[in-house]
């Protein structure tokens, strides 16, 4: 019997993949989810029974919170990343490191195939299949939703012909959630000018009292949150727990997908955002201006090449190289406060902090040199400026 | 007798500026004021009167809000230019303009000298002597204040000894006000930990219920607001009477000065951060993937050079172009809500919106082509990766 | 009956498709060469000619070197671009532009079908395809090469049977002639370790002895030679014949296609590398440091995303803005020896040129500054650096 | 007695430094000088002895060539460095390990002052200066040359009135050898228009014959040459003798000086272009289309901050890593033809070349993708340009 691994959420469409493949095409459908932050321990359960019901002759959950964070989001938040200035890169960083996950534990079981719940006018089908291709160009990838076209209502009419009887009320939004943020598409994302609506957000404000967070990184790595230590991807869901409950983090991005066309999408993610603006507040302080200009134009890059599905691309390691190099004194804390629906940076202190070093206060002192010195300094600056003003009047 | 214009703004150190150079340098003191939207009516008829009272021959205001807009904020809003994804160059951009229309009023008046008020520890000095220098390098520069290096009370002091008895008392924050923003600094900003205090802020909380505005843009202009058209400026103005009343556009920026410090600074710059904001995100919607990733990489160059003073290096004029260019179809209107110290982009409308328009919806449906159209796609698009990967194993 | 515009060379691949769209499909076959520079006089008439014993219905000849200098060559010149530091995208120019004036004569003459001999495995499939489907989404594109994948022998046999009867010896190196240079492809170049044998370059070396020319550039464009004025296209030309004599401008290209896979190519192409340099030279001595830095940037870009047929992409206009307006005083003559197999350049002279204009001597001469200047210029520019070495080691 | 550390050539200039702060100043005068691969035994021998002549306490040479290697250009053939496409910074690049060597010994043996011989006209003063501030700020710096701008008679009527009786004829070109290259000054360099004579260059046209070379490199290091392994400084030296035979390798720089002025200097360097563009051949079959775009965009600044002095930045140790990280595969043979005056790339052979592995031939054959795949790939690839185009014509 040929065997499929089905990457399976649980949801309408992998369901019908999964019925499909072993009713009609006659596969051993072994169903997969990974977890990369967004499922608790009931709704993996849930989502096993749901895969037996279906007759999946395996289920197996993926625990890949840390290899998540190790792989990405680590480099993400080195890299300050928002996308388009705005999306911390959610969904797609997830999707990258499940696509891995799947075609690995595919490998390793011996699958002949690999299916996934894609639709053809996404950047998943695009982030699944490079990857699937790239790590096991033998393995056949089977994408029944992409090639079919079918209608949720065909879709659930025949799981009832085949006697699977479950919920598949649409939601009026539907929602991505992981470890860096929560996804949120729904009537209004199809249009240009709506916003989505306050419920429309998995996080309803819930605290009015303003209060002062302490974040702690070391090396660019967020290793404490109020003076404790943790791993990195705990901190993370800590911080998510405090500040989701000031509605903090919402936005909406609009971008240009991998296949040309533009996307736009809401989304949640309170520590992502919060991380993110510390780490780059850290990094003000403690960072060269070289190293910031640079580092920005690199971080831009590797956030366009993840979002694109370029994980594989061998320049991706070289990029982290630089990433990670950067990151030496990036160690100290950072003071934020959580609003309501909003955070402001306070401040920070590091041993690394490169102002308030005794050589001069801005616009006040000039301890370490003289104004003979700063005149020189213009003078020479100037040189340049000089000779082509000069060059281009007489010219 | 040798004339000298100064660039007066009323307060303690051009004042001593002006007596000092009349009384113990003999020179003929020409004061001059120029006005980039911070001042009112009542403060440069206060400046003009304190000019008179030291003993300048001459008092002029230039108004070069227009100037101002059309030299350079058009420009930075074109880039969406947030020097360190944060500050709008509020002040940086300002004193381009008035070093230009300084410089050029000495030209015209025939002045041997020019005089600044600048320290030896700021930028301010920088931004001054160079386009001074390279606009006329004929005109002497003087600085008293970077020369001597005085204490506040030692110029109140002299200013006293000879009959000059103004209101000297320092103000705990300085502020400095004008079309694109107004900066705060004070005890707080000087050290890396502390926020400004709420009462820093020029622009306090008065108004609570949420409104939503419309932005209209014409070719990257910010051309009308709530339906109404006005000149730029005009706009930009009418926004920040607006958006105040929010306490909208706090925060605080570090970065690094020309002469290699860095440097902290609150600010407060409603209209400027909605108008990019707002501008950013029509563009989003009208600009294609590679005007976005490479006018982003220029706007921030752009941003780097102007706050460092060069503006007039000629690859500004060249930067200039290209931003030009780039706006042809950022034609359209932006919605945004205000609400208490925050506001949020609710959507666009725009002839030039390159979503929505029948070739697919995004995730959802696709239109224009077809599951074996997208294979083919990702199956090219993964030749690269396939060869590496394949010559990796082997190699 | 209906009509098909085919891009006919008068090759064996685009015989084969004309005949066969008339003789199987039933088309009506209107055949369209565009002259970038490549063809002779005798060469189009021989081409016209092949195209009506084939059957043909119309055929033409579309004169585009001056639309090729002015669309797309002079920003080429204006950004020294090379392709991987060595290539002038001799090829990858011309076919943007061959593929623009045949898709509008396709409008124009009301054609529903266009068609072109390219096959699936390279560049000009895209370049073709995608500027045919921008301009014209509603013309529809037939490629029998591509679709059929026939032998040579397949496609002389087809068109013996059919009375076709001409000279289709393959030779032995596939050479592509145009105004910026010929493309040489054979047995070697499909190797990674051989070279190109010396037969195999269209010019053989005639000239021994040396002689030194001179280019005169007017903002940026090539508009005289050895002090005679002419069209920059005609100045191409007419380089071309002298240098070719040398057998300059050899070399071989590797590089990655749009499809992914790595290609290599000779080429030889004297005027192209001989302008670039020499225009190089001139914005060395006349363009500022930064204008240098950025335009390589871009220029870098521009050369990338024509080469893999985004000519379209609303970015080129807004490069080629740039690049325009950083020519302005790109204006002189360059010097240039020219030698066997190779060239030198021996020197410049421009009104606009930023050296020697008695600010000082590299190395030898300050006169516009002092040497306290120059240190204070040195300490001022060592700050960061001071505070970034004293941080580290306290830290 | 005052210790001073001086770093001495052996020229007029510096001999003149070491006499007159012994004699008029009261140092003791320790003369260093640093070998970065441009000494030979005698020339050592020549400058130590000389040194005691002028009555230097001690003299030491620091042998830097491996140093020099190591630390630098290591990383400029990692990123292909030519200034300006030119200059592969010779002198730039010794400068600043010469300036790290003298600052360490001046450290290590408790000296209070280091002295060096350049003007106030040059790049180098910038880089002794800035290098030695950052390393020992407590150290102080003593430029004789640049503060008192003597003439060249002036210092040897001084030598001579104190006994120093030494040949100081100045030679027609000022000569700087070292292992990345000699740089060549004269009365033509000071011109925009002259290229320097034949006889200015070190190396005259010895060999006539062509041959061909095989140059090995192993992770981007010059390995082997003609298949003997060496130190990669070793074999940079033996590829300079054989193909300096050849006079291979002459050009002259324009560029923009640290101090903002433009500066000319002819230089030679056989073995840096040679492996530079070996190199880079090689990097384009190994690497993919990214790294070679990232990489080529990060080496250029890497050698504009070393250039500019600015060894210490810390950006520079990030820049390293991702250079580093790149190079894994960058292991093959590289094959050149020298003949007079110039060089030819042959080819190259590698167990990770990504050309010719069985996925297609480049415009030939397409054995991993069919017409359609190809279709469909170009069809998605259009997306955002038929939208762009329906949205032009239509708002």
């Amino acid at each position: 019997m040929k065997k499929v691994v089905i990457a399976y959420s649980g949801g309408l469409d992998t369901s019908y993949c999964a019925k499909y493949l072993s009713e009609e095409e006659n596969f051993e459908v072994h169903a997969v989810s990974v977890n990369t932050g967004g499922f608790s321990e009931e709704e993996i359960e849930k989502i096993g029974s749901n895969a037996k019901k279906i007759g999946a002759a395996t289920y197996k959950n993926i625990d890949a919170v840390s290899s998540f964070y190790n792989k990405v989001v680590k480099y993400l938040i080195y890299g300050n990343v928002l996308k388009n200035n705005t999306y911390p890169l959610s969904v797609s960083a997830e999707r990258i490191v499940q696509a891995l996950e799947i075609i690995n534990y595919a490998k390793e079981t011996g699958a002949e195939y690999i299916a996934h719940g894609s639709t053809g006018a996404g950047n998943d089908q695009v982030r699944f299949d490079m990857i699937f291709q790239l790590i096991a160009p033998n393995i056949k990838i089977i994408t029944p939703i992409r090639d079919k076209k079918l209608t949720r209502q065909e879709e659930i009419d025949y799981l009832k012909s085949k006697g699977v009887e479950m919920n598949w009320e649409k939601a009026k939004y539907s929602v991505n959630k992981g470890l860096w943020g929560t996804s949120v598409g729904g009537a209004e994302t199809l249009t240009s000018e709506k916003p989505l609506p306050e419920e429309a957000y998995p996080s309803q404000l819930k605290e009015k009292e303003p209060q002062q967070i302490t974040l702690g990184f070391t090396k660019g790595e967020f290793t404490s949150l109020n003076g404790k230590e943790n791993a990195p991807e705990k901190n993370i869901q800590l911080l998510e727990e405090i500040a989701k409950q000031y509605a903090i983090g919402r936005d909406i991005h609009v971008g240009d997908t991998i296949i040309g066309i533009k996307g736009r999408v809401g989304f949640e993610a309170a520590a992502a955002q919060i991380i993110i603006k510390s780490h780059h507040l850290l990094e003000k302080h403690t960072l060269s201006k070289w190293q910031l200009q640079h580092k920005d134009y690199l971080a831009n890059w590797y956030g366009t090449h993840l979002h694109e599905g370029q994980y594989l691309e061998p320049v991706m390691r070289d990029l982290e190289a630089f990433l990670e190099s950067s990151q030496k004194q990036v160690t100290g804390e950072v003071y934020v406060s959580l609003h309501p629906y909003r955070f402001q940076l306070d401040g920070i202190r590091s041993d690394f902090d490169l102002m308030n070093s005794g050589f001069g206060k801005y616009g006040e002192e000039n301890n370490a040199w003289t104004a003979d010195d700063a005149k020189g300094f213009i003078k020479i600056l100037s040189n340049s400026g000089k000779i082509y003003q000069y060059v281009k009047e007489k010219g």
